[in-house]
């Protein structure tokens, strides 16, 4: 589970269509033990279908996010892609009923990705919030939802980057890979 | 290193965008441990300089791959970012003077790729080969000139995902995670 959050309204859904792009083509998405919502910083909150094939060109992607906020889904009919609702972040999780919510932020604790994903296995419905945005921090009230923030890196790792990176050190962690040739 | 290869010419530059962008922002490429090639069906390189920062923007990205292949270099002036030259894999490959070449299809030996990349660790001057290409495999001729073809999921992986996996793995072989947060 994600949140990617825009400093302006719509200002980057790059980062939103690289992010996207690497948590639904995960092996773990595909397990079906991933799901993806996108957070915007004006309180919209964007449920993302895992069986989502989303456009790889980008600007039809966008074409995508103009339908979504006009009819708040696609398609317009039938089983819903994206949805598009007006929610809190707090209102997001509490109704995802997650017992533990790990942000990732240079200012939070040196931690590798390997141990904080670690902690996460401990959890029955574990959260993390990966920022959407090109530069600056998490709001505070942000930061105060999280039960750990953690820094991997002392320098600014791209969103698609860190969605890859926690999607896959997760998929290790409960040896998926293994699993998954095994079949 | 990585091998881009497209199936129409310049059909998908998406996929060697989204792939540049995670390797160029990954702590690998800024800890100058990597070097990234893109080789091109109809046997064009393109030799990425490290401290180019590609457009986030797709159209943008595009714009500079038409200037290209019109100068053969950009910018025409001063350190090239990117550029192009006619060449073999053969040809590039012997020039890097790699000892090892690991190719990633899913007709290569069933493979987590945490064991195939500590294969990698024993070599001077490995070259990885990521597909670019939106379906089908890699020719006869490639397949020869790799030392070992992996497998490392019974489904396609994204060019863009198998790149970021294989350079965090990498990263994490080396200890380089623990080393930058020592820092």
């Amino acid at each position: 589970m994600k949140k990617l959050k825009e400093n302006e309204k719509r200002g980057r859904p790059d980062i939103i269509h690289f992010a996207l792009l690497e948590a639904l083509g995960s092996p773990l998405n595909k397990e079906r033990l991933l799901q993806v919502y996108v957070h915007t910083n004006n309180d919209y909150v964007v449920t993302v279908n895992r069986e989502a094939r989303l456009p790889r060109n980008y600007d039809r992607f966008v074409g995508l996010l103009e339908q979504l906020f006009e009819l708040r889904r696609v398609p317009s009919k039938g089983q819903a892609l994206l949805k598009l609702e007006g929610k809190t972040l707090p209102q997001l999780l509490e109704e995802t009923k997650t017992d533990y919510v790990m942000a990732f932020s240079r200012k939070g604790s040196p931690k590798t990705l390997e141990e904080a994903i670690s902690k996460l296995l401990e959890k029955q419905r574990p959260t993390v919030v990966v920022g959407g945005f090109p530069h600056g921090h998490f709001s505070e009230t942000t930061v105060k939802l999280a039960d750990e923030v953690v820094c991997i890196d002392p320098e600014m790792l791209e969103t698609w980057t860190l969605t890859s990176r926690v999607i896959y050190e997760y998929e290790r962690a409960v040896s998926l890979p293994k699993k998954r040739l095994r079949q």
